[in-house]
């Protein structure tokens, strides 16, 4: 069935029904500072805090179809999945954790119904995951599919931002980078063969875990200086490094990268390590003493990757273990070139 | 210009300096609740709350080129004063004040930089007029342009809802309606003649003014149901009942409307009054002695248009001076028929 036999109406209340989780919690440390008492269906959803030292967190992302994913490599309920996961990272990236959002989708007339369950199973698996819960949206006809995520977040302390990088600090990642650009590659290459290194790059690609844990280690130990990693390790260190007013030094050989990464792209990994986006592990910057206090406490994966320098504002070099500069191979993502 | 040849870091800086306004205010019931302490250009923004009796209100509205608007009869600054609009009368439907909102821009790649400038230009102006203020957003690229806003709100007292409406309450409208419609129907007449009547319903249609402060005194006066009427007065009261359990009686000659469309569109003045959209007044329902009280605070305009009955939940009966039952001529606006 497509949704315009199903109607505008029609289509709220499947919708109402796919979500309704009775009982459903939000995660501890939202309910210890707010709840829902207007939810789903009225003009709009409203939130009474219990709390007044509580510092709320706002982040939206939006996906359009053949821009930002394709049915080919994006079934819908991975699309689901991802659209609350951007968001989610962006919270965890302040050092929060995720709260409400509001979902807004965009979607052609003849749009199954069975593709739109699919869409909100991703997401309320994703939000079980988190703790976190839908609360409102829009559902418009549009010639071009389209997901937009607006997501709160309460923050814990002082939300790190991506201002405060200061020479001196050393620069590090919560995760490995490039498992996601090279589960991509591996869906999109015809002669790929399957391979259980291939089938976990795949998975990461689908169904990216944003790191709220690390990012609430992170600012317990009085890291100030955070963003996600989303459009690649190295251009994100570049807008960092730009709000900073700084430049950066990353050295090739402290970039972590999965072992099935290494295996599969044995050539290329670390131009996918090093450029390839929607990883959403951390990235941050902090004074040695800090840094190696806090780094024992995050996963084995974490590392230290480079240093933030004075320099041209937003200058990223990456050093090869010879210490000679490696340029790149391809252009950044830019969302309107 | 065309977006494409500035880039999306360009564009964002562009977007920072058309909003940029040094010591602008948020409104004071935004402020006595909280304040903003991580703006634009972070993974997220954050607002810290300085009270705890805040309830906060979310609510998220979306337009599509073609579907909701077409550059014919929405320049770019009034789509922006629009986008925001619908989000703000969200808001006061409930009761509240609006605070923050983040602006997601999907646009194709050769849409002119000028047209960018003019839509943020029409959302700076709507801002200031309500004491609010974009802190986020994002902006992609999209083969369709579409704008959705995300809004929060400060709730003054319980939040307004659907689900309150009882029978022998009566229903009331905080102003005109049908002028919107008709200010449209003027647009799109070839024929049409200037004529100042002509031009102030044109007007209303590109220049909503959202009702907050008549939202104010409703819940000030303990109303405690309310909707915005954004797709028709009589569709609207279907919802509202619908969601409450109950039906609705509309008298015609009770509908308040504009002089300005009663000279213009003589005979079907009261159709667009009736069923045309985005009036964004306040559809609320009160008993009695709530209503008496309340209408004489509300500006003129203001006026009971019905009842509340019992009877088959969202069933709404328009009925015409002699007491005879009204039908309606067109279908009502569904967003996938």
């Amino acid at each position: 069935m497509r949704i315009s036999e199903l109607g505008e109406f029609g289509l709220i209340e499947r919708v109402q029904e796919w979500t309704r989780e009775p009982g459903h919690p939000v995660n501890g440390a939202v309910s210890a500072a707010c709840r829902a008492v207007v939810d789903n269906g009225d003009d709009a959803a409203a939130v009474a805090f219990v709390s007044d030292q509580v510092t709320e967190l706002y982040t939206t992302d939006t996906m359009v179809a053949g821009i930002h994913f394709t049915s080919e490599t994006t079934p819908w309920r991975d699309l689901g999945w991802k659209a609350i996961a951007s968001n989610v990272s962006d919270v965890a990236a302040m050092g929060g954790t995720p709260a409400f959002a509001l979902v807004t989708l965009g979607l052609p007339a003849d749009t199954l119904v069975d593709d739109v369950k699919e869409l909100y199973g991703g997401m309320t698996e994703i939000c079980r995951e988190f703790g976190t819960r839908v609360i409102g949206g829009d559902m418009v006809r549009s010639p071009v599919a389209f997901i937009t995520v607006a997501l709160t977040g309460i923050a814990a302390g002082n939300p790190m931002v991506r201002t405060a990088a200061r020479p001196g600090h050393l620069v590090g990642v919560t995760g490995p980078v490039g498992g996601s650009a090279g589960g991509l590659r591996a869906m999109l290459e015809v002669s790929g063969s399957a391979g259980t290194d291939r089938e976990q790059l795949k998975l990461i690609h689908r169904r990216p875990r944003p790191h709220v844990a690390e990012g609430r280690i992170l600012v317990a130990n009085g890291v100030d200086s955070a963003m996600d990693v989303s459009d690649g390790l190295a251009d994100d260190l570049g807008k960092l490094c730009a709000a900073s007013g700084v430049a950066a030094v990353i050295r090739a050989d402290g970039v972590p990268a999965e072992p099935a990464l290494k295996s599969v792209f044995a050539e290329d990994w670390l131009d996918l390590a090093l450029y390839g986006g929607e990883d959403y592990v951390l990235l941050f910057t902090a004074p040695p003493a800090v840094m190696s206090a806090v780094i024992g406490q995050l996963p084995n994966s974490a590392a230290v990757v480079g240093e933030i320098t004075d320099g041209p504002a937003g200058t990223v070099t990456v050093l090869d273990p010879d210490g000679s500069t490696r340029h790149r191979s391809g252009a950044g993502w830019d969302h309107f070139g």
